[in-house]
């Protein structure tokens, strides 16, 4: 887990990324919109000679996906709208922290649009494919974090969930994507999509990055490392809505997994959160806050016209339009609601599990050719994730093994209970997976 | 100042006051909506019988605008329609406060419907009218809470001040009124006009009584009293639209004052704000914040027919139907540079000295008839006073002497600069009034 194991290890591994980067069979183009092979090149010097590490991210190769302010560069948050904007004046929070703790940025990641789809495809940047099978969406918005770290292009990918931007990539290809609770890692210097709803995170091969990760982006160090305890654990499957529609070897991975965590001794149950969609439906259907929010961000930048935008985004930006300032007050209103309620039901420690996506990826073509298929798979595509971010659950997606492409299983706990969901998800990572 | 001068004083106070509130000569039963004469008895005899005072509040009789909560009596926020609502569960966070600093709560005082112009005037509980002339109005939302005090039924009017709500009646009737700055006292129990812009203070005859009011709303203890420093100080008269349109009389009585605090020695020089007042006009084309927000708040307690409700207030709360949520984001920005801009205008410290309204009490019968002269007038009177509200700045109003009727003196300070505000207007106070 640490990352620096002898001199010159960080440059080593650096270049390893570079050429990665730069492999013709690969997409590193695509995947990375920029790359900064000096400064980090210098910047994995300096970690190779300092005395002591500063942590465990010293000196690991770190991708930034697009809409994190990096100074000096332009944030194009995936708009070819935004390429003209001024450079970033300095870093976005979670930058600096992440240079702070020794970590080399090595570029900034493709993305979907202002990060307003769960697909991963993008007219303007290109589309990478999911390293498993390039002709099948990565999955989004989060999409070149992803690939970056399965094609060894980077250790760690960051990222931001606003509806499971972190979590969907990462169960469609194969890694490990957490999203913390609102609130514990800053936002500032992020493009926003939703400034109620927005959180940053990383995609890593590993829990442990992921928590290694949070440590960094939170600010806040992590317990010293002791033994879970599986009894004190209830893993409850909210059997309803959520587990409509899954495609047959999402349904099969997913029921083995359970069956392989309660073989290992956790209390696995059937249970239900179906009162509480109840009200997400009913703020569904009032509005969405993405929708609305940036609509209005891009108000502000002199966007309204939105010439130039995807279209599959752009209808999606103009459905927020339509929303009146008291329908927005009441959607806040019920999400508070929800968030509450949701608190008390999980205020026993129990912890949610449920396939992370419905469905394998994809096909890219399919999705770029056909707007209505576009948005009724984006829909399936972030039914289950989005519920973490609406209720403002820490959540993390980890691979489960044994289907024909990557399945994710999604853990979900409660509110700002985030070390506690990373342990338990520490605990399971062992036991799923192919490795 | 203190209030509790031998053992008996407070239960001789509150007799008077209950007194005064039951003189046919005067308008109590309009000023009151209800009063809480046995449990008053209770609380003034529980100071009296205290071996030491609680504090300066300690014994001293206090009036609760209705939108306050306290518990088991219905808040009826001046409206008709939540006459049948159920009984306030609890106190609000600032009746709590009073009652912990040893008050005695005696009564609910008259408001504007849901606080929502600067008149006073309310179809459903009746318009008592200004102590010095009962023909002409109080002056509102905080109508009640002033005339109590004038009229000797209480020693301080706690209300609320979302664009003047406190300091017109204090303007209008020849009373301190002080606005904080937001955050520093709690809104919770209030019901809210604006959860933007409400915030909570006092009236009181004198400055010292508001600051003694502020200590315990805020929580926050006051510094020990000590000489004011004039020579630090700079007051900046608003040179600009804020001075459009001024009655005569309160024009002479305002550059009269101007005068007076020159020749005692402060530095009183001529300024301008227009910029930051452009940007307000800016945020004014696009809509409102208490038409959204109180909107919002009546849609959620199932009220969004508005029949029952004022027709005068009904069509400035349909005004906040019509606008969008991305316009109501835009407002929130706005506002957002709005109190940065001021915030570094004011950084020096000096202090804005303007008339808190332009005119003197106009009569209720005009305003009560006059649908349109109603929305003409409540637009001037609230067009200083909300100055303070929409740049987030401590202000107070104070009595200036020498006019045939009441005239107000606003001081407005910087952001969280409350404290100081206070000691400079305790400082003016005696050069300036009738007194």
């Amino acid at each position: 887990m640490s990352g620096k194991s002898a001199n010159g290890a960080s440059a080593a591994r650096l270049e390893a990324c570079l050429a990665r980067i730069a492999d013709p069979a690969l997409e590193g183009d695509k995947v990375f919109s920029q790359v900064f092979a000096e400064e980090a090149r210098l910047a994995a010097a300096a970690a190779d000679q300092r005395a002591a590490p500063l942590g465990p991210l010293d000196g690991r190769v770190v991708s930034v996906k697009n809409l994190f302010d990096v100074a000096g560069r332009v944030t194009t948050a995936g708009s070819a709208v935004l390429r003209g904007h001024p450079a970033a004046p300095r870093d976005a929070a979670v930058v600096a922290r992440l240079r702070g703790a020794g970590a080399v940025i090595v570029g900034k990641t493709h993305m979907t649009e202002f990060a307003f789809s769960g697909i991963g495809i993008n007219p303007h940047d290109g589309n990478p494919g999911n390293p498993r099978d390039r002709s099948l969406i990565p999955g989004g918005s989060s999409s070149g974090a992803v690939i970056s770290v399965l094609d060894g292009m980077a250790d760690i990918g960051l990222g931001s969930d606003t509806g499971g931007s972190l979590r969907i990539p990462a169960a469609l290809c194969g890694a490990v994507g957490f999203k913390p609770s609102s609130g514990r890692v800053p936002t500032d210097g992020a493009f926003p999509l939703s400034t109620t709803l927005d959180t940053v995170g990383a995609i890593a091969r590993t829990v442990a990055d992921c928590a290694w990760a949070d440590e960094v982006l939170s600010g806040v160090p992590l317990p010293a490392p002791q033994p879970f305890d599986r009894d004190g654990l209830t893993l409850t499957i909210p059997r309803g809505r959520l587990f409509d529609m899954l495609d047959a070897p999402v349904a099969r991975a997913f029921e083995r997994a359970a069956d392989t965590l309660r073989a290992a001794g956790f209390l696995v149950r059937d249970g239900s959160i179906e009162a509480e969609l109840d009200l997400q439906a009913e703020l569904d259907g009032v509005g969405t806050f993405p929708s609305v929010e940036l609509s209005a961000r891009l108000e502000a930048e002199g966007l309204a016209d939105l010439a130039g935008i995807d279209p599959k985004i752009a209808a999606r930006i103009e459905a927020g339009r339509r929303v009146l300032a008291t329908d927005y007050l009441r959607m806040i209103r019920l999400r508070a609601q929800m968030v509450e309620r949701m608190d008390r039901h999980l205020a026993s420690g129990e912890i949610l599990v449920l396939p992370t996506v419905p469905m394998l990826a994809p096909a890219i073509s399919r999705l770029v050719e056909d707007d209505a298929e576009f948005h009724r798979i984006n829909g399936l595509i972030l039914r289950n994730t989005r519920v973490a971010n609406l209720f403002d659950l820490p959540a993390i997606s980890l691979p489960v093994g044994g289907a024909p492409l990557p399945v994710g299983l999604m853990l979900a706990g409660r509110r700002l209970s985030d070390r506690r969901l990373l342990a338990a998800a520490a605990a399971i990572e062992p036991l799923i997976g192919d490795r």
